[in-house]
Parts: structure tokens; C-alpha cells; sequence
């Protein structure tokens, strides 16, 4: 079996696949499908390079199957369909010891700290996997973490049916967040600059504005009776996302800060407290993000074949994380077939 | 009876207090005491001349007795020692319908846009107005009004027994919101870098440090086994409070916005993200924060008298703001008194 192994530099190299014997509470997985995430992009582009000691496997975002159980594993047997949650914490400090285990800031994260799943074959904790439905459909499954991840923000968001809801950014997190809000039977608008994001968006049924093109303010007020949206979602970045993020809600509303912004940001603190929105920040997720994300892969009813770009294969790694680099493709999400 | 009048370009004048019959459901006040906000100042220094209409009487935090009472009111009698709750809102818009009546968009806020506390005689309605226990200090109870605000924001931080609390700025609110906390069991450290609000705060047995000179994070820290604070309230409208906040929680930390920030700051909102904060702003006070206002008050276990900089008469209004801008005399709260 193949793996994929991150040199430094903006380089992969094509190489075998490491068989571990999952040790005591371990299970080694047969890797189906491994998803790219932004992280790994920022991995190939240098930005991690004093978290990933290299040569390294990356990927966190699989499933697959068990092939190997170690001991003293009892809730998974060979041939179970598995989707792992990456992020181990240390389960000693005061956040963990409040239960609050997404935001340990000992977390390792599997496929950044330790190797990941872009390889044919995967020893991973036992106590961080979660059992499939026998009849799920493997692509599908493979967009799990991520969807947890929206599941996480719109649980934080508190949506609920009737809610106005708006998502600034339609990557592929903002376009689950879209979908998590419309299955809690709120109504979605997605603010997006990219026209072919914009087009897949449409084409997937959501309502999408332009703020370069249409005025987002005053459409939302418009769609609201001048109220203002009950929970907006800021999943770009950018100061413009973050200078948008306040004009939307109404009075008491929700911001959910979703993007990494990589520096700090001028925000209108006046507004917050004018109409004192409550801005919370959503980070990973935890085991029942896991399984609302997994029901809602079950139930079969979100457009999740339009969220995956392509399948190929480990060896066409390189090329891929050039192409998505340069931006070029207009990828939603890319799936690494793991192969036999 | 006397009146102060805001004449514009930073001058009161003094004349006499309008006396205005209740009409129906209004109470007329004979005024005990009213206070200086924040808000007062702004206004003498023209920062809010569209809203006043001058000549206008000023002035919002008042305590005093019912000397009238217009028809159909009920509640009250004459002699009966009331505060008023001076944010009347529109009661028809949807921040009204769901309740939410002080971030009202079209809120008259008296004092401010309709004529204020600074006189004798104050016609007001009776539906905004809080009985007091006959037995209360009526120089403490010309504090509810902020007080309130405090209360508030302590309910909006989620304050409870054993927590950690920072407060960054100690003028009247912010010293307000460290004795909420305490009244809540709460343990709470006070944030200032002026010199004499270190030493009043001090001397009202709170533990302060004064950022400029000792380092806040490393003392917070050291004060929570490395964990960082529950709540953290922001109460200097300046950026380096802005850069503070978000240096102080712990994991699913609170920060409540209190300051009225003139202007956008620079946020950290990738800490608020990977620490997944709640940032919360907390504005203006309902019914509740002003029954627990009173409540306080009424124990007459808080240091009030410490906060009471001068009581003076309204004929010492101009050269009291003028010292005020100033800012020479270091006070915290200065009531007038209305006189017979």
C-alpha cells in the first residue's frame, strides 16, 4: 500500500505504506478515502514546518475500514466502516478536565503532530473512531470531519427552524455550515466574492449574494423586515469579512468566528455592544458533532456529490497541491483514494 | 425649585424647575439627587448635540420622591421613594417583541433626548419607575442607575461563586462590576493605570494591578494556576484594553464589552477562535438588573460611600464639569442636589 510523505519545501514523495501493529487500544484502519483540507495546504506551503517533522504522512480528514485491532479494543471488529475524529487531547489539564477537549491547548492533532491518513494503511486510537452505517456511501463519509466542524459552529450558533441565517465564505465549511442551518430548517444566504463558488453554490439551491456585485446589508435587511439575521457565520478571514460580520445580525444576534485570521482585525466593538451580539468562537469538534455529522451523511439527503471536485489517486498528490496553490481549479473538496 | 440647563458649547445655566402635571400614567418626582455619567459629560462637550435640544435639562441617574401622581396610576403614592429606569422604548419593533426593550433601536432614552434629572421637580412615567424600601440611604440609592448597568453586565458575564474575574477599568462601572462580583462569591482582580483610581480601588479592599506597571497576563495566570479568568470585563474603550481582553480568559472564557469604543480596534479574533471565547456585549439594563441594583443597595454591605466623590448643589454644575474635563480632580461620582 501506498502513502504520500510531506519532504518540506512544497514537495511529496510517493512511498509504501508503514504497516503498524495497532498496539494496546489501537486500531489499524485500511484507508479508503483521505480529504484535503486548508490545513494541509498550509503544511505544503510551509507555514507548519515547526509542528510536522518531516518526512511525514498527512491528511485528517478519513475513512475506511478496520483491518487490525489491538488489545483490549472491543466496540470495533475487522471489516467495520470507520471515520476517525483527529484531535487527541491530553485529557489532564483544566480544559479537558471540563469536559471542553476540542480546545485543549495540548491537542495533538493527528495528521499534523503525528502521521496522517494519506497512506493505505493508518494505526489510530481506538477511543477516537466512530462506527458507520454498514450502507453509507464512502465518498460521502469522507467529507465527516469537515461537516463535524460545520455541525460544531451551527451548534455554537444555536440555530434553530425559522432562523435567518448568513454564511460569509463558501468554502467548503461555509458550505456545510449552509447545509447543517438549512437541515435545522433555518433559512440561508451565502455571501461569496468567487464566481465559480458562486455557481456551485446556486447550483446546490442556496441563496447567494455577491458583496462585490449586490448590497449584502441591506438584502439581508430587506429579507428580515429590517431586523437583521439571527446568526451570521464569518468563515473567510478577511477584514472585509470582518467589517461585514457586524452590519448583519439583529439585535442579540450570534456571530460565529469560523476562519483562522491570521492577523488581529478592526472590528466595530460600538455595534457589539449597541445591539450586544454575543461573537463566539468555534474550533473543531466534539464526539456529537461526530455523530450529527454522521447522521446527516446517513440520511442521504445533502447535496454532498456536488462538494467533491475529484478522486484520484495518492500519486497525483504533488500535482494537486500545486493546482489547488494556484488557485486555478476552483476545487471545492479533493478526495486521495488510498488504493489496495 | 432650581433647574440646570445645557445651554450647548459647554455651558449650563440655572433657572427654575418647570413644574409639569403627571398626566395620565406620569408621576411628577420632587428630586433628591441625580448623578453625572459619562454620558453628561459627552453631552457638555457637544459630542451629542443632535439629540439635545437645548435649552435642555439634563441628567438620568436620579433618586428622589413621588410628590404627584397623574391618572390611572396605581402603583404609587405621594411620598414614596422611587429611581427612575430612564430608557423607554418604542415597545413596537421586533427588538421590543422579543423582549429585549434596551437595545431598542428607537429607544428614548430621558435625559438624553426628552428633559433629565438635573432639577427639582421631574415629570416622568410611572411605568419606568422602582420603589424603594422607606429605610434606604438615599445617597447610595442616587447609585442604582449605574449600579444597574453593572448588574447587567454581571448577569450578561454569567458570574458565579469561585469564579475569576478581571476587570479592565476602574471608573464607576467597572468598580460597580467588581462588587457585583463579589456580592456573587466571585474572587476579582481590578485592572487601572490611574494612579488614584488604583488607590481608591484599593482602599475598597480590591486586589488591583496596574498594567504600566506590573505584567496583568503573568499575575492573572500565576492567580489561576495557569488556567486564565472566567470573565473578563472591558471597560476602557481604549485598544490596549482591546488587547488585553483577549490575553486574560481561560478556554471558553467570557469577555463582556462595557466601553463605548468611539471607533473599530484591532481584535485578535484568532485567539477568540482557538480559544473559543464568548464576546459579549452588554448595554443599558432591564427590570430585573434594576430590582437586583436596589437589592444591593438596600443590604448596605457595598462601600458606596467610597464611591461618592461630592454631593453639590446644581448651582455648582458648570465649574463641576468643567473640572470634570478637566480631569484634575479625580472624581468618581459626583451627585447634585435639587434642593427644596
Amino acid at each position: 500500500m501506498k502513502a504520500a510523505y510531506y519532504e518540506g519545501n512544497r514537495r511529496f514523495s510517493i512511498g509504501e505504506s508503514k504497516i503498524v501493529a495497532p498496539g494496546p487500544g489501537q486500531v489499524r484502519m485500511k484507508v479508503a478515502y483521505g480529504g484535503v483540507c486548508g490545513t494541509d495546504l498550509h503544511i505544503f506551503m510551509g507555514h507548519m514546518d515547526e509542528r510536522v517533522k518531516v518526512p511525514q504522512v498527512v491528511g485528517h480528514e478519513a475513512v475506511g475500514e478496520v483491518a487490525e485491532v489491538g488489545a483490549g479494543v472491543t466496540d470495533f471488529k475487522v471489516g467495520d466502516h470507520v471515520v476517525l475524529r483527529p484531535t487527541d487531547a491530553c485529557g489532564k489539564c483544566p480544559t479537558c478536565e471540563r469536559g471542553d477537549i476540542n480546545v485543549c491547548p495540548s491537542i495533538n492533532f493527528i495528521g499534523i503532530t503525528s502521521p496522517g491518513c494519506f497512506q493505505g494503511s493508518w494505526t489510530v486510537p481506538a477511543h477516537l473512531l466512530h462506527k458507520l452505517p454498514d450502507s453509507i456511501n464512502m465518498v460521502h463519509a469522507a467529507l465527516i470531519e469537515p461537516l463535524s466542524v460545520a455541525a460544531h459552529d451551527v451548534r455554537f450558533g444555536e440555530v434553530k427552524a425559522g432562523d435567518y441565517c448568513v454564511v460569509i465564505g463558501a468554502g467548503p465549511i461555509g458550505m456545510f455550515e449552509a447545509m447543517v442551518c438549512q437541515d435545522k430548517g433555518a433559512k440561508v444566504l451565502i455571501a461569496e466574492v468567487n464566481p465559480a463558488r458562486v455557481e456551485l453554490a446556486r447550483d446546490m439551491g442556496f441563496e447567494v449574494v455577491n458583496p462585490s456585485e449586490a448590497d449584502l446589508v441591506k438584502h439581508v435587511m430587506d429579507a428580515t423586515g429590517g431586523d437583521g439575521a439571527n446568526v451570521v457565520f464569518e468563515v473567510t478571514g478577511s477584514q472585509a469579512g470582518a467589517t461585514m460580520m457586524t452590519k448583519l445580525p439583529r439585535t442579540h444576534g450570534r456571530i460565529v468566528i469560523v476562519a483562522i485570521f491570521a492577523e488581529p482585525k478592526m472590528i466595530d466593538l460600538r455595534t457589539i455592544l449597541w445591539r450586544e451580539y454575543t461573537v463566539i468562537g468555534a474550533r473543531n469538534y466534539v464526539k456529537q458533532d461526530y455523530e450529527e455529522a454522521i447522521r446527516l451523511v446517513a440520511k442521504g439527503t445533502l447535496p454532498l456529490d456536488k462538494m467533491v471536485s475529484d478522486v484520484r489517486p495518492l500519486e497525483r498528490m504533488q500535482e494537486t497541491f500545486e493546482e489547488i496553490e494556484a488557485g486555478t481549479a476552483n476545487f471545492m473538496k479533493v478526495l486521495f483514494s488510498a488504493g489496495d
